[in-house]
């Protein structure tokens, strides 16, 4: 890691003060772990829908306090971090901005981020800012029973500031992510999408794709290179759906340029051309190879 | 597990006699290091072309004899398993068959079926019985370095005999994989192909052109899932080729069924059907909660 983390410097631009989460799943929650254990901030509010979820998470010393259905404490908070599925954010953020002092920040950990940003502007109410973000973090598990603190350690974390922010918002999510331990990466809401589509919501549709080729009584038959290609074909299908409703475009696109190589891989089978089956299955093991090279060592 | 191992019984049909295994890999050497844990064969010699390889095996007690270039030793043999990749069992298997005594019996670990047993035939040498097998188990890891000895266990290992072997000869192969843990389930070549083709075949090709989507420089915005859906592509290429060469129909159909797939999840986030993309994750998770029961629970 390059800079220190929870240090003075960071403590003084996060302001040390309320941080608001709306969602305890496991992003939300991994944050709020994040958040205790590196001390950046003095008091955690917790938001959502279920007073059990929010209660339990209390319990567990995840948050300080509670509110159900209720932004208004949301005047207090100085920092709100939407944490729900991607169409439950847009709502959740213009809720809390509602209630929040001027000079406040909002930013989210959608998987998706045109859409978002797009319908909420730079400011959502009025000296209120959101700044999109994406960390590049999550697991198939759910719930924050699986809340981990070192979730987002040595991960990109993606914002996509529209230039039309102060400059001191942005400098303060971009303080919340490095606190948390994240490198983080600026690009436009578009080439988050255009990008992402390609590295996660294609490869999510594909694992899913491939449950279905074998039959029922097939499955039997399916073994650790099966289990691993469709794991995350395990994953929340309402959650998932939003994401590609939410960036369709982008999905769409990258959706077709896999079937391209698909196809033409098939092609190469149907016409008994070996060395350029061998030539692909060369170039996916090199490019593999560097993912994980990059994957394992992804902080500068 | 239902039967007990290491069983006289079990031993009785083996013959605890000497073992041949060609090829000490991954399999080859999981193999001899099952057999040595549960006491199955007295004696295990390896074969294969470097001397280096099978001395430091010998070394690390995985074999007790090595035959380099030298097919000659499978007169002492009563059960030798080809271990090496599918393009070049069927040589090895002549080779030995060519040296080895009425009575005896072949068998493999080739993940495909038909190309081989066609080839060889049920009698590969008068007097001398090949039955196909293939252990559905395997790692990315290669090299006796991996070895390990319950590799096989609570795992499917499919037979394929043609129904023209003594049964005495089929019984002995079912021993051998009963008496690593496994359980064995009887299948044809061509059956045998076609579910592989479908369970494990196209999943390396899906997870190899998955490879080429992102871009050099959008690896490092890959994560978690992206690694999953992507790690058996690290698989050796060769190895690969000659899986695709051996069961070329099988693989393009399944491929040809798998891309259907895509196009039509492609076609339903074109159309908007929101609604179609939830059915296609909701059954893409039902079957693959599916699969992790019967992975996990694999023997009756």
């Amino acid at each position: 890691m390059g800079d220190s983390i929870g240090t003075s410097d960071t403590k003084g631009t996060l302001g040390n003060g309320t941080l608001g989460i709306a969602g305890v799943g496991l992003i939300g929650s991994s944050i709020a772990a994040a958040v205790k254990s590196r001390r950046l901030f003095r008091r955690i509010i917790g938001f959502g829908r279920s007073v059990e979820r929010l209660e339990a998470a209390r319990q567990a010393g995840l948050i300080d306090d509670l509110f159900v259905d209720d932004d208004s404490a949301c005047r207090d908070v100085d920092l709100f971090v939407s944490c729900l599925p991607v169409d439950r954010i847009v709502d959740s953020v213009r809720g809390a901005a509602s209630c929040m002092k001027p000079g406040s920040v909002i930013t989210d950990a959608g998987s998706v981020k045109g859409t978002i940003c797009e319908a909420l502007g730079p400011e959502p109410a009025p000296g209120v800012t959101f700044v999109g973000s994406h960390p590049l973090a999550g697991s198939e598990k759910q719930g924050f029973e699986n809340a981990d603190a070192n979730l987002f350690l040595d991960r990109v974390c993606v914002m996509t500031p529209t230039g039309a922010e102060p400059a001191s918002a942005v400098d303060r999510v971009h303080a919340f992510w490095r606190g948390l331990g994240s490198e983080v990466v600026t690009l436009s809401p578009a080439e988050h999408d255009a990008v992402l589509a390609r590295t996660s919501h294609v490869p999510h549709l594909v694992a899913a794709a491939l449950c279905s080729v074998p039959t029922d009584e097939e499955l039997r038959f399916a073994a650790g290179g099966f289990r691993d290609t469709t794991r995350i074909a395990a994953g929340d299908p309402d959650l998932w759906t939003a994401v590609v409703s939410a960036n369709r475009g982008a999905i769409e696109d990258a959706l077709a340029l896999f079937i391209a190589q698909c196809e033409q891989c098939r092609e190469a089978i149907a016409a008994g051309d070996e060395s350029a089956v061998r030539r692909f299955l060369i170039t996916a093991k090199a490019r593999r190879n560097q993912f994980t090279a990059v994957f394992n060592n992804a902080m500068p």
